[in-house]
C-alpha cells in the first residue's frame, strides 16, 4: 500500500491512499482520519485500506483524483518519536574525521541513535527556512521505518513485525552546531532542525526484493542545484531496522507511529557519492588534501529520489526543496 | 490556574480544572477537550478557563467533584517535545565525576539539553515497570515548563511569554546506560525511560513570588522508601527557563505544548541532600571515600513534593511511585 497526507487544518492532516503508479489518490478518511490513526489501529484498519488500494489500482474507485505530490504534507506531519540512528558506519567514521571527535565506543556492535523533533515534520516540496547561512546548512538523505506499538524490551524478531511503513527522509542538519553538541554527550538540538519527508509512505511489500534483511536495498539519488551529488545504496547499513527498533525500545515502550531513521545512506565506494555535504567535504579533505565544497546557501535546492537497482523510480515520490532565510 | 488530566480512553485524556486548595475539580472539556488543546489555543481559551477556575474556588460550580490525584494521568500524557536540560551546574559537575566523563565544553555559558520520549508520560501514582535492577534504576526530581508555540530563533524576552504552565517531574534514569550513551555524543535513549509527572500543572501566577527570574524558587522534597533524601531548592538553577526555551528554539519552531525540564534540582550545600541517587553516590565517594548507597530495587518507592519556602505544600500535588519488574 501507498499512503500520503493532505492538509485539512489539523495537526495530522487527512489520509489518502495513492495508486501504485503514484498517479491517482483517493480519500481514505472513512477508514482512518489520518495516517497516524491508521498506524495506531493497524490490525483493524489495514485490510480495509488494502481493499481500497486494490480498487484504486484497478480503476474502480469513484472520486479518485490526480495525485499531486506538491500538495502533500509529510506522511506523518507529527509522530510520537523521531529516533535517528547512525547505522551506516562508513558515514559515522567519516563524520568522526569531519568533526574531529573521539571514536564512538562499540560503534560497530551497538547502534547509535539520537532523538529529534517529531512535532513539525516538513512536506516534500515546501521551502525550508533556516536562521543563518553561517550555521553550515546541510541535507542528509535517509530511509526510515514507522512502527505500530513496540513493547518495552522487545526482541529483534518481534521488532521486525512492528514495522508497518517505510519512508524516505531529508534529515536537515546545521553542521556548525554538531561538534559542540556531540561534545556535551546530550545529543543534537540546534544541529537538527525539523526533518522533511518524501510524500509517500509505503508498506514493506511495495519494495519487493528491495526490502531485504530489514534494510532498504535501493539507491538514494541526490542532486544539489540540479548537479548529481550521489546515489549511495541502502544495503550497506550495518544494523537492520529491526535491530534499531529493539535497541530503541530496550527500556521504554514506543507508542504506535514512532519513526526510526537509518542515518545518512553511505557507501564505502567513493563512486557512490554522498547523501550529505559534510561527508563529501571530509572525503575531499582525505582524498584531495583540502575541503572544496561549501555548505548550502539560501536559494539552494536539493532533490532526493530512491531508485530500484533496475533503475525504476522508487515508491516514495521525490523530496525537492529550497532553503530560504527564516 | 490549576489543571489535571483524567483518563477517557484517548491519548490526551480529558481536561479538568482543579481548585486552588487541590480538593475539588470540575470537567473543563466544554472549553477544551484536553490540556494539550488548551495550550494550543491558549490565547482563546485561557480567559474561559480562568473564569471556571474562579467559580470553582468560590464554590459556585455545579458538578464539582472531589479531586483524586491517584486517578490522574500526567497533565500532558503526550507532548510534542520533551527537552530536558541540565541547568543545575552543581549537579552536572558532580555527574561528570560520577560518570568519569570529560568536562562539558562551555557548560556554564551554553545550556545543555537532551530530547527524550514524550509519547508515553506516566501519571503520578502508577507503578513504574523497569526491565532490570542491574540497569541502575534512579529517580531525578525536576521542575519544568510548558510553552505555547515558540517561533524559531525567539529571543529570551519573547521566550518568557511563551511559558504558560509549570510542572513537576520525575525523570526516570537508568544509570548503567548513561556513560556509554554520553560517550556516543548522540544523547540518551536507553538511559531515559518515560518520565513521570505530578498530577497538577499550574500557571506561573500560582507560584506567586516563587516564580522569580524564570526559575521555580521552591524546595523539591524527595523521600525514598519513606526516608528523607533531600530538599534542594530551585533558585540555584544556572540558566532560567526562558534561556532554555530560546536555546531549544534557536533553529526550529517548537509547537504548542512542548515541555522543557530543568534537570535534577541540585544545591551546592551538602545539607540540601539530593534529588537523585547518582548524585548522592558521587558525593559519598567524594566526602566519604566510597559509594554506600545502591540504586533502586523492585518494590522501592519514591515520593516527590514541592514546598514553598514558608513550608506550605507546593501546588503540583505529589509524585509517589513504586518501581516494579516489567
Amino acid at each position: 500500500m501507498k499512503f500520503a497526507t493532505l492538509p485539512n487544518g489539523s495537526l495530522d492532516g487527512r489520509l489518502v491512499v495513492v495508486s501504485k503508479d503514484l498517479t491517482k489518490a483517493v480519500d481514505a478518511t472513512l477508514i482512518a482520519p489520518n495516517l497516524l490513526s491508521a498506524v495506531q489501529n493497524w490490525q483493524e484498519k489495514s485490510a480495509d485500506l488494502q481493499a481500497l488500494y486494490d480498487l484504486l489500482n484497478a480503476g474502480k474507485v469513484d472520486f479518485a483524483f490526480d495525485f499531486d505530490p506538491s500538495a502533500c504534507l509529510a506522511p506523518l506531519p507529527r509522530s510520537p518519536q523521531w529516533l535517528d540512528a547512525s547505522a551506516f558506519i562508513n558515514h559515522g567514521k567519516l563524520m568522526e574525521e569531519a568533526f574531529n571527535t573521539k571514536p564512538i565506543p562499540d560503534f560497530e556492535t551497538i547502534p547509535v541513535i539520537y532523538q529529534g523533533a517529531s512535532d513539525d515534520f516538513q512536506g516534500p516540496t515546501v521551502d525550508i527556512p533556516m536562521p543563518s547561512e553561517a550555521d553550515g546548512i546541510d541535507f542528509e538523505g535517509e530511509f526510515g521505518v514507522v512502527m505500530t506499538e513496540v513493547p518495552m524490551a522487545v526482541s529483534v524478531e518481534k521488532a521486525a513485525n512492528t514495522i508497518c511503513l517505510i519512508v524516505q527522509i531529508n534529515d536537515w542538519s546545521l553542521r556548525a552546531f554538531g561538534p559542540r553538541e556531540m561534545a556535551t554527550g546530550f545529543g543534537f538540538i540546534q544541529a537538527k532542525p525539523s526533518s522533511s519527508f518524501a510524500p509517500v509512505a509505503v508498506t514493506p511489500d511495495e519494495l519487493g526484493d528491495a526490502w531485504c534483511n530489514g534494510r532498504v536495498n535501493m539507491h538514494l539519488n541526490v542532486t544539489w542545484n540540479d548537479q548529481r551529488f550521489g546515489e549511495p545504496h541502502g544495503s550497506e547499513m550495518n544494523f537492520s531496522f529491526p535491530q534499531l527498533v529493539a535497541h530503541a525500545a530496550r527500556t521504554r515502550k514506543l507508542t504506535a507511529g514512532c519513526i526510526i531513521g537509518s542515518g545518512t545512506v553511505s557507501n564505502k565506494s567513493r563512486e557512490a557519492g554522498s547523501a550529505c555535504i559534510a561527508e563529501r567535504r571530509v572525503i575531499e579533505k582525505i582524498d584531495l588534501g583540502e575541503i572544496r565544497t561549501p555548505f548550502m546557501r539560501f536559494g539552494d535546492k536539493v532533490r532526493m529520489q530512491a531508485k530500484f537497482d533496475d533503475g525504476r523510480d522508487g515508491p516514495f515520490g521525490v523530496i525537492e526543496q529550497k532553503v530560504i532565510a527564516n
